[in-house]
């Protein structure tokens, strides 16, 4: 039996497990993943898996010796019913959480006011910060900040996806259009993640689906991935709650709410002119935008600076919901 | 902040978090686990629930001051998107849990060879024995023993129930016979729990839930209950990898495999002669009775003694899957 030290957070509307990339050094981190979560079974009954895409994460992280950054991390999306971790994208929502984390644990020092924990995802590059909250230097546990989708209150976290623009491809609009017609007016743009956004109200998930192939393909990207690009409808609020009305997909089904990186997308095309989210507004760009999800409304900001998009900033909350010594059998974690 | 501590297992095909009842007295057992568990969420989001019956489970146990009993315990089965907590029912694959529990923590010392704890279910008044095989005293903290539902191994437990006849009603045949017509063929049998075990092949769930409610005046049970009478269909065997086929129900819908308790009931059923449960083995009752469930097959041994059931017992598995310090938010706990 191997036993493995590791921190359960909620960030926004996931729950993550959070190891010090160091004790899963020296092995084969998927297979220990796999075995600590109970991969292999479809209910992860054996092990402190969640047994759905959003409690089934885990992330790796450590100090980083990078100037300018505080601390850096691998995301892990662990399988459901396959013992096996994908380790090919970023999650926003475990970013909150390893901020909180990096200054409950002492791995940044809190300072009086607010601290910001500046981090880098190692597996896409993305640098992300932050920003606590910490008056007298020291770090709350608990806090009443809701954000849509969950139902319980977290400490506030800011969360700033820093120069976001091109993360994959390398340019903030891949076609260099704003528009493409797929025949669907479309606006394809990369930041945080790349994204095909709709200017549509009623598509089908079928019609998204083959939409999003032909996007993929525009933007360079391979067909057969189905976490990128995001994609979504755009299209006018229905009421003063919000800016805009997005219904985004999220691995070929309808999403509850909104992706982190896709809400990162959506901002950045705002402030493209003629894009389909631009022209959703009116024209009227909003310095803090109003996303209306299934799950009710998200808010984002987006900073630019001689039309380079240097951050997007999300409210955000985490907590943590225990520190544990999970068994691991060793046999499956050889 | 409140912090509990708190040990994660599996036992057979449910998660079960065990607590020490010392460290929930003096406040509001409900409250605590409620929020511990983040129950107040569907997707119990923002605590160590798993969001489903069946691992949203948890015990909290002691040591028992009645001579002849090792441990005591209360099984609570935690709201899903609800902060509430019901303490009316027992749990055999929790109870499988805690045998191997408190040979891990030392509640009960391990003796060379084999070491038996003998626990009461407080909420029902139920005994149990749970057997682990502790070769020179050591208790395994992995194993390969695999059940039904499930796709890990775990440490072999021998979980017996002990006298469990007449456990509700206070008689083995509550009607004082061996088959009911309800109009169909059924026998009405209280071992375990109460149980209708109904002589059919095809009935539809609704069809079975109204021979429930019928069942459950005759026994003098409530029919608002949910719980019981379990409720279930006996046939022949299909194959020879079993003696009897059964089909069940769990909270008015199909079992995926077999409640423990039903498990009883049914071996109970087995030794009255007539019974439905009789008639479907051809009258020849095997020591070892094989019970052919939709995920396998599940072995009951009963013991009977001058015609009383002395005990049911059950080959299960066990495992611990953490040790951990959860944080339990004030506001909501208090």
């Amino acid at each position: 039996m191997r036993y493995l030290r590791g921190t359960w957070m909620r960030g926004g509307t996931s729950k993550c497990w959070l190891f010090d990339a160091a004790d899963l050094a020296g092995g084969d981190p998927d297979a220990v993943l796999a075995a600590a979560f109970g991969a292999g079974d479809p209910r992860q009954l054996d092990g402190v898996g969640g047994a759905t895409s959003t409690t089934s994460k885990a992330a790796l992280v450590q100090r980083s010796a990078t100037p300018g950054i505080d601390v850096e991390y691998r995301f892990a999306q662990v399988g459901i019913g396959a013992r096996r971790v994908e380790w090919g994208s970023n999650c926003g929502n475990c970013a909150t959480a390893i901020g909180l984390y990096s200054l409950l644990t002492g791995l940044v020092p809190a300072r009086p006011g607010h601290t910001t924990v500046r981090m880098r995802n190692i597996n896409t590059g993305t640098l992300l910060a932050a920003t606590v909250a910490t008056p007298g230097g020291a770090v709350p546990e608990s806090g009443a900040a809701v954000v849509p989708g969950a139902s319980d209150g977290g400490v506030p976290v800011e969360l700033a996806f820093l120069d976001p623009q091109g993360s994959t491809t390398g340019r903030l609009l891949p076609t260099g259009r704003a528009v493409d017609h797929l025949p669907v007016p479309a606006t394809l743009v990369d930041a945080g993640a790349p994204a095909a956004l709709v200017d549509a109200d009623e598509l089908s998930v079928d019609e998204l689906i083959a939409l999003r192939r032909k996007a993929a393909v525009l933007m360079g990207l391979s067909e057969q991935d189905d976490a990128i690009p995001k994609t979504g409808m755009v299209c006018p609020p229905r009421d003063d709650s919000h800016d805009l009305r997005i219904r985004m997909l999220s691995m070929l089904a309808p999403h509850p709410s909104v992706g982190l990186t896709s809400a990162v997308a959506i901002a950045a095309a705002a402030g493209v002119e003629g894009s389909v989210v631009h022209q959703a507004l009116g024209g009227e760009v909003p310095r803090v935008l109003r996303l209306g999800t299934p799950a009710g409304v998200v808010a984002v900001r987006a900073e630019w600076e001689d039309g380079v998009l240097r951050a997007v900033r999300l409210d955000r909350a985490a907590r943590r919901i225990a520190v544990a010594e999970i068994s691991v059998p060793l046999a499956l974690a050889s």
